[in-house]
């Protein structure tokens, strides 16, 4: 008897310890298994990509996924869905590029390149010139006018395979594609073509936005495919005499007016705390927004959808946002913020979800201390549902204007292996999107606004 | 200055108590390095798929795939590579099934279809008979012989989306494919129609073997997709009066010679200690074998490539090993422990990869206590490529009989979300592998397999 005893005492105050925990679980399992059995991320995502197609900012895609987006939110059952009006950066792709690299001998290999966003066009006729690759920018500063000048820079600045998230090999080589035609311009280069950054070699170009520097001319700018960056440099340490040829014609318009849409559940108890969840709406034009960002989008409404579905009345209000404009131009995540200060929100909580729709790996925390203690706290809850690190970093470029009002942020941080294989790429189509793992992010992402919901921060 | 000392002090400690991890760390890295940087997985997956091919045992294309591994692992620089000859199972699908449900109206609903592995073939005019639909076990033994006799059974046993790890759900209807056709001959059935094993609905068949009884007939038995399945059900469900079709081609010959695949390096220290990891040759054949089980045989020739290119010279000897059989019968990983004991080899531990070269997640252990205490003592070093998971459970049937000998066994866990969308079926192509989730997998498995040559267990 004695040996019963003492193994149920240990037992009985654990359940008194953990009877919160059990029943957040039995909440959390709750809100799995309706998203995990009923979802309709996958569908919408479906119809956001098929239906719909890419959602450039000011573009009548990106218009019809805003009411498109509306009504799933509506079909979810939010109890009010609006649209937030915002003026958004318009950039217009033009006829498909052209472009090619031509060999003294009169080859010619024709190369996979795209506009980077918001860059300007090279004319009609196009721009030709000789080609000098540039590995990094102390050897543009080295090399500096002399060289420079008159000349199409050819950025080779490889990710880092070694790094395990690959983000942080995006992080070293973004510079080049934010930066790279603004200081190669400084210098006096007539042209841009960067390696595209992809973590593989492919076919595919990957687009984004440049920023120019208002000091230097606005040069035009394309990325090239990876294989063809390969392929370019090992022409250049053959030392091949060759130009380079290319041809864009986009065009930076004026601001249009666009919005953000909005659908929440009112809190129960505390209808005033906003947490906001979700991803941004508008996308590249080159595939179909797929894992960026129309993942986040349709998770963002089945949190909504699983909570009514599952009759979970949150205590504070959620918010499904859907932010425009977070490509080219930011808009929208300003807009919101304006918004929140103009009512004076009390926004406590905002998740982003912008780094796809893969299997969910981790959440990254933009908190104060109390906060992120009390979110360690909850950390056994989501290893259930595959989530094991939460660790201190960026969020989401929509949600980051909040911190302006305190408001504590996270981003969901899905695996990150297949990303830069598709980000801004012609093949960030619906079927590189995994219902299961699709839903899976919802589910911790739905979990861990519940909790907040429940037991604010 | 104090305070300098204090902070000091506490770093020093640490630095004293983790330089032996610290040193690991390091190798670790190196390897990692190395494989995310060179590997040739990839490369080697995609001359399996795409130059061979599916590679069925005793199949012209698992011969080829024996002698084209066993170059691979020459070029990657084993000390030593042979093969072990087995007798492996020769089953033949022959020509491709056909079927279909006919309703009443005359209306033929064409099935997508594929024998079960193993199974016997209808003969040349097929099998036309009416359907009883069967959602588990109980269901049958309660309807008995009275209403299953000369009948198809229709087993319709969903996967449970509701769990997470998706072998969970794969372990529930696994006996529905293995023993459902022996249980409903018990009842006089004279063919099975089964809802393909998988997690997601759509037109694909996945084949997997089936396990006869031989106290009943043996009875023809086809998997129909669950798209198909989900129709069927429905037109069932509406009282439809139908009959379904099917014609297998299949054949059960006689036991062929076939080989295991063996490459290794020998240890420096103590080179009578055996470490084997791999995966198994063999495939369906249906899709290409690339993530069953292509994937863990490249990842184990990369982790031989890997230690040789980076000179790093394991203390114990470690063994690539590519199972063959292990689909239709298991034999090559009961030649691999017929050949330990009679060539008395130690076998101290052995790492099985065959859940897809999907990103890692962890490994599942099968080990005295003491052993597995010291795995933990690792669970740090893994972390940093993503491997947070250290469970207890199934690791590899090719490897298990090792359990005989004491070996200690693990399986690589990868994320399962997407395998049962291409488990045994068509679509387990090259093209669903990402290349950076297999060579993590790869380095996961490297950094495993040193540590326990480095230290034993």
């Amino acid at each position: 008897m004695k040996r019963i005893v003492t193994s149920i005492l240990p037992a009985l105050l654990f359940s008194i310890c953990s009877t919160a925990q059990n029943n957040d679980s039995l909440v959390i399992k709750k809100i799995s298994d309706e998203i995990m059995s009923h979802s309709t991320a996958y569908e919408n995502l479906r119809y956001l990509c098929k239906k719909i197609g890419p959602r450039l900012s000011g573009s009548a895609n990106a218009q019809k996924a805003v009411l498109a987006t509306a009504k799933m939110l509506k079909d979810a059952g939010a109890d009010t869905v609006y649209l937030q009006p915002c003026m958004v950066t318009h950039w217009v792709r033009g006829e498909k590029e052209t472009g090619y690299i031509k060999l003294a001998n009169g080859t010619i290999h024709k190369l996979n390149l795209c506009a980077l966003g918001n860059s300007v066009a090279t004319g009609k006729n196009g721009l030709q010139q000789s080609v000098i690759e540039i590995r990094n920018f102390d050897e543009l500063d080295r090399l500096g006018e002399q060289v420079i000048k008159g000349k199409i820079v050819f950025y080779n600045f490889p990710m880092n395979p070694t790094y395990i998230g690959t983000f942080l090999a995006y992080r070293d080589c973004w510079d080049y594609r934010g930066y790279g035609p603004a200081r190669a311009a400084k210098y006096g280069a007539v042209g841009v073509m960067l390696r595209s950054l992809a973590s593989n070699i492919d076919e595919f170009p990957h687009t984004g936005t440049t920023i120019y520097n208002d000091s230097f001319p606005k040069i035009p700018a394309v990325a090239i495919s990876t294989k063809d960056a390969e392929w370019l440099s090992l022409q250049l340490r053959k030392k091949m005499q060759l130009t380079a040829y290319f041809k864009t014609n986009c065009q930076l318009l004026e601001d249009a007016p666009s919005f953000n849409v909005i659908g929440e559940i009112r809190g129960s108890a505390f209808p005033r705390e906003i947490i906001s969840v979700g991803g941004h709406l508008d996308s590249w034009d080159l595939g179909e927004g797929a894992q960026d960002d129309g993942a986040g989008c349709v998770q963002g409404i089945e949190i909504i959808r699983a909570l009514k579905a599952a009759s979970i009345k949150p205590k504070r209000t959620i918010r499904a946002v859907m932010f425009m404009n977070e490509e080219n131009g930011g808009k929208g995540g300003r807009a919101y913020l304006a918004a929140a200060k103009k009512n004076k929100e009390q926004h406590i909580f905002a998740l982003e979800s912008d780094a796809g729709g893969f299997t969910p790996r981790g959440f990254s925390l933009q908190m104060k201390d109390s906060e992120r203690e009390k979110v360690m706290g909850w950390k056994k809850l989501f290893e259930d549902y595959g989530v094991y690190q939460l660790t201190s970093g960026g969020t989401g470029s929509d949600i980051e204007h909040l911190e302006e009002l305190g408001t504590a942020l996270a981003g969901l941080s899905p695996d990150s292996q297949r990303y830069f294989e598709l980000h801004h790429a012609p093949n960030d189509v619906f079927e590189a999107v995994s219902e299961r793992e699709l839903n899976l992010g919802a589910v911790n992402m739905a979990a861990f606004v519940w909790l907040v919901s429940e037991y604010g921060l």
